[in-house]
C-alpha cells in the first residue's frame, strides 16, 4: 500500500526531455525577485500530438485561456511549451491575455512554427501581471539553451515554493521497441486537484493520435494527479499538458494503448506523488485507503474528506494514532457509512472494528506514525468500492510558509 | 458587518441558570486527569418543554442516541441535562450506550424525575470509555453545588480545548412582561456544525410549545452555530439543547414568536462568535459575506469554502490582503461565478473588480488586517443571493494543539 509504484512500470532518472525529439531549457529571466530561474521552455523537433486537462476552477488564468484556444486553432498539434514561474498571470484581465498570446508568439517565432502551435502556463501569486520585458527579453537565451540534457534546470524554473524538482521518466517496450516517457511538475499549495493539477508536463516518443492522447492522460491524471491534495485547494492555473511526437517509431493504438497508459501513469504517478512529498510544510508522505463504500464516487469523497481534514493531517504530523478523528471524518463526509462494520487501519494495525476501539494497540500505532511514508485505511462498511488518494500531513511550518507567502 | 449584534437584542452578562427557575452547577468529578471541572449540570425546577439538535454525523456518540431517544419517549418534557467533558462516550460501542443511560439514570434519581426527563451530553476525545464510576460519585455533588448563580461553574465543566467559557444571555420584553433566554456553549476544534455544533445550552422561562420551541431553535441554529466554522468538521457529539420552562409567566405563540426568536438569535449568536473567537489557535475572528450568488445555497456554500480555506485562514493570519486566494477559491466552490462581474472587499477596501486587481490599495487593506475582527467579502458576481458565516485564522498554534492534543 505505501509502494504504488510497485505494481507499474519502473521509473528512471528522467524528464520532461527524455524522450527521443525533446529539447527543454530552464534560465532566470527576472521574474522572480530573487533571481532564481523562472522560463522554461519545452521544443519537440517535430509538430507533436498534444493534449492537455486544464483547472475547472471558473477563475481560470489568461494562459489557461490561451493554450485552450491554442489546442483547438491547431488542431491538438503542437511544437513548444512555454512556461513562467513567479506569477501566476491569473485574475489579471485584457493585459495579461495579451501578454500570454505575446508570450506564446514570440516562442514561436523563435522555434519557427505558427503561434497557435505553442502553449503557455504561468505559475505564482495571483493577480500580478507578466512583466512581459524580461519575458520577450528572456526567452532568446531561453531558445538557446535548449538541450535534450537540460529537463532538470526546466524542472528546476517552474518551481515556486516547491523544495525540489519534479521529474520522472519511463521507457515500456511496445512491439518490441522502446517508448519513453517523461515529465516534469511542480506543487506545493494550493494543491487539490478538480482535474489535473499545478503544473505537469509530459512528453514521449511514442506516435499517439489525438483522441488516443488525450483518452489517456483524461485515464491516467483522473487516478494520480487527482488523487492527490496538499490543502483542498484548486488553482485558478492547473494544467497537464501531454506530447507525443512519434521519433520512436511506434504508433500506440488499441492494442498498444494498455502498455502506453502503464508507463505513462507510472510517470504521473511518480510526479503527483513528488508534490505531495514536497507539499508546503510536508515531513509525511500519507497513502489513504477507502474501502466498502457504496459506489467509486462515494470512496473517493469519503477519501478526499480525511486526506482534506486539519484534524487528520495535524494527528499525523503529531504522530498520533487518533482513529476516532477518522471515524468522525468518515460519518461526515455525506457518503454511505455504518459505524457498525466500519473499520480504522493505520500501516497494518487494525485500531477500530466491530463498533469498538482496540486502545491497546495504539503504542504500535504511534511507533508506526513516526515513519516518513505511512498508509492508513478507513472501511465505510457500505458496500465494495475502493479509492486511495494520497496526501501530506499539516504542520506549523505550512501556516508560516502561506502566512508569510508574499510578504 | 463587524458588529453583528447590532441588530438584535442586546445581550447581558448571565448564562444558562439565569431564566427563572433554572439552576446549574460545575464540579470536578475527576474525568479529566488535569482534575480541571468536568461534570455540569442544568436542572429547571418544573418540567421543561425542551427541543434539540444533533449532529448530522453518521458517527453518533452514545449520548446523542440516548437524548434523541429521551427526547422522544419523554414527548419532549424535561426536568435536567447533564453533560461531561473529558471524554466524548463516541464510538465506544454498547459499555457506552449503558454509560449514557446510566449517567441519565442517576440524575433523574437525584433530581427525581423519570430517567427518560434527563438529556445527556459529551465532549472530549472519542472512543473513550466514559467512567461511570467517578460520573455517579461526583453527581451528588453537583447536584448539591445546584444555584441559579453557578452557570460560570457550568460554562467552565464542558470545557476542553476552550481557551474560554462561552455564556450568553438576554433578556426581551413580550407583552410588557421580560422573558429571558440564557446559555452556554463550548468548542473549539473540530468545528463545523451540520446542524448544531459542538455543545450548545440554552434556557429560557417563556412558555413555549414543543413544536415552536423546535421551529424556532433550527431556525435560528441555520444562521448561528450553523453559520460558523473553525475547521471545517463535524463531530461526532455536536448538541445543541433549548429549555423552556414558562416560569415567566409568558406564553409564546404566534404573535409572540419573532421577538423570542429575535432574543434567541442574539444568545446563540453570541455563543457561536464566542466559539469561534475562542477556536483552537485563533487570533482572529472574520466574518465572510458572499453576495450575488444564484441562490441561498450557492452562497452558503461558497462562503463555507472560503471559511474553511487554510490559504485565505493562513493569508489572513498573516496580514496578507491576498485576494487571489479569495478569487481561486470562490471559482473552485462549485457554484455560479463570473470572473469579470466578481469583487472582493476586504473591510471596506476593494482589491478586485471589473476583472482586474487595485493592487495600489494593497498596503491600506494590510493594515486592516492587523485588527483582530474582520470582515471579508466577496461578490460572485451570478445573481443576488447572500450569505454570511464567521470563521478564525489558521495559526501554527492550531497545528501544534491538534498534533499534541492526545499526547
Amino acid at each position: 500500500m505505501t509502494a504504488p509504484l510497485g505494481t507499474t512500470a519502473s521509473t528512471a532518472t528522467g524528464g520532461v526531455a527524455t524522450a527521443r525529439g525533446f529539447r527543454a531549457a530552464g534560465i532566470s529571466a527576472g521574474i522572480k525577485a530573487s533571481g532564481n530561474p523562472d522560463l522554461a521552455l519545452i521544443v519537440s523537433d517535430v509538430p507533436a500530438t498534444a493534449a492537455a486537462v486544464f483547472t475547472l476552477n471558473k477563475a481560470q488564468a489568461a494562459p489557461v485561456v490561451v493554450s485552450k484556444e491554442h489546442l483547438a486553432k491547431s488542431g491538438g498539434v503542437v511544437r513548444a511549451i512555454v512556461v513562467n514561474s513567479g506569477c501566476a498571470n491569473a485574475c489579471t484581465g485584457d493585459a495579461g491575455m495579451t501578454a500570454a498570446r505575446e508570450m506564446a508568439a514570440e516562442t514561436a517565432r523563435l522555434v519557427g512554427c505558427a503561434p497557435d502551435q505553442v502553449l503557455v502556463a504561468s505559475t505564482g501569486v495571483i493577480g500580478v501581471g507578466l512583466p512581459m520585458d524580461k519575458v520577450r527579453s528572456g526567452l532568446p537565451h531561453a531558445f538557446a539553451a535548449l538541450a535534450s540534457t537540460h529537463g532538470p534546470q526546466a524542472a528546476r524554473a517552474i518551481m515556486t515554493t516547491d523544495p525540489f524538482p519534479k521529474e520522472a521518466s519511463v521507457t515500456v517496450t511496445i512491439g518490441g521497441k522502446s517508448v519513453t516517457i517523461g515529465g516534469m511538475a511542480k506543487g506545493s499549495g494550493m494543491i487539490e486537484p478538480m482535474m489535473a493539477t499545478m503544473l505537469g508536463f509530459v512528453t514521449t516518443d511514442a506516435k499517439v493520435a489525438q483522441p488516443v492522447l488525450h483518452r489517456a492522460l483524461v485515464e491516467v491524471v483522473n487516478d494520480t494527479f487527482n488523487a492527490i491534495t496538499v490543502d483542498g485547494e484548486c488553482s485558478t492555473n492547473d494544467t497537464v499538458m501531454l506530447l507525443a511526437n512519434g521519433q520512436s517509431g511506434v504508433s500506440v493504438g488499441d492494442a498498444e494503448y494498455a502498455e502506453f497508459v502503464r508507463g505513462l501513469r507510472a510517470v504521473c504517478l511518480e510526479l503527483a506523488l513528488g508534490i505531495v512529498r514536497g507539499g508546503e510544510g510536508a515531513t509525511k508522505l500519507v497513502t489513504i485507503t477507502v474501502s466498502g463504500a457504496a459506489s467509486a464516487a462515494d470512496a473517493r469523497k469519503a477519501a478526499k474528506a480525511i486526506a482534506n481534514s486539519p484534524l487528520v493531517k495535524t494527528a499525523i504530523h503529531g504522530g498520533d494514532p487518533n482513529w476516532g478523528r477518522l471515524i468522525a471524518v468518515a460519518g461526515r463526509a455525506g457518503v454511505g457509512f455504518e459505524l457498525q462494520r466500519a473499520k480504522v487501519t493505520i500501516g497494518s494495525i487494525v485500531l477500530f472494528e466491530h463498533g469498538r476501539p482496540y486502545d491497546d494497540r495504539a503504542p504500535q500505532a504511534a511507533e508506526y506514525l513516526t515513519g516518513k511514508d505511512l498508509a492508513v485505511a478507513v472501511d465505510l462498511g457500505a458496500g465494495q468500492a475502493t479509492s486511495t488518494v494520497w496526501t501530506c500531513d499539516l504542520s506549523a511550518e505550512y501556516v508560516k510558509i502561506n502566512a508569510e507567502y508574499r510578504t
